[in-house]
């Protein structure tokens, strides 16, 4: 093995090493898990790298893969009557993407999926989770609370949706994620909020005048 | 045991038979149950029967309790900064309802739950749930597909929200649920859709006209 091919085999190593650790602790944050088991359940994903802009899903096709986001930024969109993209949902570092309909009942999907930043991603296929939960029923009890957590924060994203002015619904984004506002190119975040650039320009001018 | 007493005993036996049975079914969709497993499992849970129009939970109070629908129709709502109630949610035969971020955190919550009809509900506490996951692990995954469903369904709905007119929700809700807008009174289906009864009622009218 010359320096240079150990030096990278050293890198890959140590990377993947931390990227099964950014999993293992998001486990164990919801379940117990020993060292054996833990490689067992890693070795049903494949951590993936994905540039930027990368479509990971499209619409009309089925979905089938749920992605983990160990590094990076997922968006989840679809395309509405005028041809625009309308944003859905974003996915940071641990949180889970997929389109839940489509990965589950094996239906064309409604939805597009796409890398924003260079993002490195624990891949699972819908097959390979069903065996993994066979295998582990202790992960039922994982994605019990990944669910149950998604479907809380949706719930109350539904009464912002109705409570909130558009204004108000920028302000409390920038309250509760800050560092997510500021990370997102801000076309990305208009169309999160359902505003156009334009308008979400002007809300930004307004506070800083 | 007068023949009175008897027939009532009888009655509530029945009934009492028939409600575990629509519990037992709902659980046999996602899981493999023994007898003597779903009585123990059972045996976590109340029956209740509310009247119409109970609170079971109010604004500000922490939501101790998850409530599975037998026979009856509950929703969800919060008032909002005119006064007005707007309804996030309804519950129908089979659907689960709580407010998942105070059950689960033991924080105020920020929505009420209301019988619409007499309602036959299954009632756990967060306390007997976690007894319950702990000695069922089985139903880590009952749970897990209640929580990945009803997520599905709101990653749905938050499509709706950006992609329909407000007229168009409430059509595509008439096509998908024709069963349940017959059901409920017009003012909450408004509440529901954001509308006032009034631009609801307008709706309609053009229907028929």
């Amino acid at each position: 093995m010359d320096t240079h091919f150990a030096f990278l085999f050293k890198f890959t190593f140590i990377n993947k090493k931390r990227m099964s650790q950014i999993f293992r602790t998001h486990l164990e944050k919801f379940i117990k898990i020993n060292d054996e088991d833990f490689e067992k359940i890693f070795s049903f994903f494949e951590v993936k790298v994905f540039a930027k802009k990368v479509n990971l899903l499209e619409e009309g096709q089925i979905c089938k893969h749920n992605y983990f986001v160990l590094n990076g930024l997922l968006r989840k969109f679809f395309i509405n009557e005028k041809g625009t993209e309308q944003i859905t949902e974003f996915a940071i570092e641990t949180w889970w993407m997929t389109d839940n309909i489509s990965y589950e009942h094996k239906v064309p999907s409604e939805f597009h999926i796409q890398t924003v930043e260079k993002s490195e991603i624990l891949v699972i296929s819908s097959d390979a989770q069903e065996k993994l939960l066979e295998e582990f029923p202790v992960m039922e009890r994982y994605f019990r609370f990944v669910y149950q957590r998604a479907y809380a924060a949706n719930q109350m994203r539904v009464k912002y949706i109705f409570s909130l002015s558009k204004e108000d619904f920028y302000f409390n984004l920038l309250k509760k994620q800050p560092a997510f506002v500021q990370r997102v190119p801000q076309y990305l975040i208009a169309s999160f909020l359902g505003f156009t650039p334009e308008y979400l320009s002007e809300i930004r001018k307004r506070i800083v005048s």
